[in-house]
């Protein structure tokens, strides 16, 4: 019998779920819920209904796990909360520093209704934090570093197209190589902000747009860019279109530690990710998520986990037999 | 209260455990258990007694965790269920064939007498084996890439010096780099043996041995040599001591997959370790399943588990809400 899985919104990472679902046989999709007309949204899996999501709870008894596909800013807080109050739940939520705070609000009630729900699931948070809490457990005389990119900063990018004159953007975070190769010698570097990325921008301005100024601008707009070499290329919006509109993403998790009676022995614990596709690996991981959510609810858990909590084998379709055989 | 550490057998994973857990405060030594005169075994920290392991039964209740230290071929087959039937304990079983095997022995006794018996910790099996279990479990549609090296192979190294005319002998086994880029680019190679490795040979020649018949007998060995290409360097025992006695290793993990409704989207999860010393940086990680076993076992589990089986929180000292508000 497979495992039900239902999705709460379909934009680019729901999309994402219902891609990654067909990849692993023992997962099912059920419905995808959404706050639109459900008549006019259509999806790529035939015979699975499309829900208004004010029916949701209507479907209890139907399903095993569902993936929260909001974002972090206003949907999630909310959210996850609410339909831990009725299902297993699994979402993406990102924002660092909120963590704690929203991770309290969906332990109470998960643990209220008896429901697991897994947490900032994705690759940061995510895979980038496993790869730290493992190195950090291993090598706890060591230091850490994360680098990320080259890929859209869909945050820095909003920022830019605030700035007057400008029709739109995409910015791309990318590590310095000379940083990158500095951590990996072993050499355990104090880097500044600045030295640790630079910043790339690709600018549509608007008709008549003073491209000094904005370039101006961009380049000593505080927390965003003040503290980083950047670059700014004004393009065609038909260039932007054609070059600059993949999802493309990734990054490295360094840790650099030392051994030894008399710490004379150094070690690089390096972890890194390539990805074409930012938002479907992160649905990969949810997927892998709701298999490990199913498995914890069924052996009697409760309350809000992280990817911290989960036993690894859970994550995997194969047995622990299997998994012993051929993967350890 | 800290938990209480014995080690059975000190050699060089015995001396590593002995110096992890200086970096572990949580952690602390009580006792080492030898197979030698215990008056003629001299350990590194003060205070600590060293004890034959004929009385390690009279410990069982003074210690938390005991370590087993002894080699895959012939000790931890026997030690590591006979003493499950008295402790919690770890071991660093890395003959990957016989895991199942192994698994089924340790599981019985440690089921038994109630304790948590962690197998096969280290990095491969081990880290190893948990990236290759994550990046399955995230990539379902992909291909996995083992790369070991640069470093020493004991096997290979013995085998070598069982050859008549060789005095000593080490073998590096080495990543080809360009198999390693082929694999980065995610063209999916299909790689043979000597594509992946090459075995590079320091050779010391007993006094007379014929050097060019010895250089045959490696290259041309069945299973060890004769499916790589090997390169074979005679040298005195004074520069193979000088520059050949570190016990540096490493390797690569990568799993190379896609996404996509059209498999459309490539991604790449590379794991790589660089290590100084391989019996340190393992015994680092049997360190920190020892903390895991503790906690499982006060939690009521028992039975044989792998590194697989255990949540990442529980190898770290750090509590949930730590690794939440700042490895996460």
């Amino acid at each position: 019998m497979s495992i039900r899985l239902g999705i709460i919104g379909y934009g680019n990472l729901g999309k994402g779920v219902e891609i990654a679902v067909r990849d692993n046989p023992d997962l099912e999709l059920k419905a995808v819920f959404t706050r639109r007309d459900p008549a006019r949204v259509s999806i790529l899996t035939t015979g699975v209904p499309v829900v208004h999501v004010d029916e949701v709870e209507q479907w209890k008894d139907k399903l095993d796990v569902v993936i929260i596909c909001g974002g972090s800013a206003t949907d999630l807080p909310v959210q996850t909360p609410k339909y831990a109050a009725m299902f297993n739940v699994i979402d993406s939520f990102d924002t660092h520093a909120r963590i704690p705070e929203h991770f309290a609000n969906v332990d109470a009630a998960a643990s209220e209704s008896g429901h697991v729900a897994v947490i900032s699931c994705g690759w940061d948070p995510g895979m980038f934090s496993l790869n730290r809490v493992y190195a950090n457990a291993i090598l706890p005389d060591g230091k850490d570093y994360t680098f990320w990119g080259k890929g859209v900063s869909q945050g820095h990018s909003d920022a830019i197209r605030r700035i007057a004159g400008v029709k739109n953007a995409k910015q791309y975070t990318i590590p310095v190589p000379e940083a990158l190769e500095a951590v990996r010698s072993g050499a355990n570097p104090e880097l500044t902000t600045r030295q640790k990325h630079t910043r790339e921008c690709f600018v549509v301005l608007e008709e008549g747009a003073d491209a000094a100024r904005v370039e101006q601008e961009i380049k000593t707009m505080p927390n965003y860019f003040s503290d980083y070499d950047t670059t700014v290329h004004f393009i065609s919006e038909e260039e932007l279109l054609t070059n600059h509109s993949g999802m493309a993403h990734g990054g490295f998790v360094i840790r650099s530690g030392a051994t030894g009676v008399n710490k004379e022995h150094k070690h690089i614990i390096e972890y890194s990710l390539k990805l074409d596709s930012n938002p479907e690996f992160t649905t990969n991981v949810l997927v892998a998520c709701a298999r490990a959510a199913y498995r914890m609810h069924a052996e009697g858990q409760k309350g809000c986990k992280t990817i911290l909590d989960i036993p690894p084998a859970y994550l995997s379709a194969q047995s622990g037999e299997e998994l012993r055989a051929h993967l350890l």
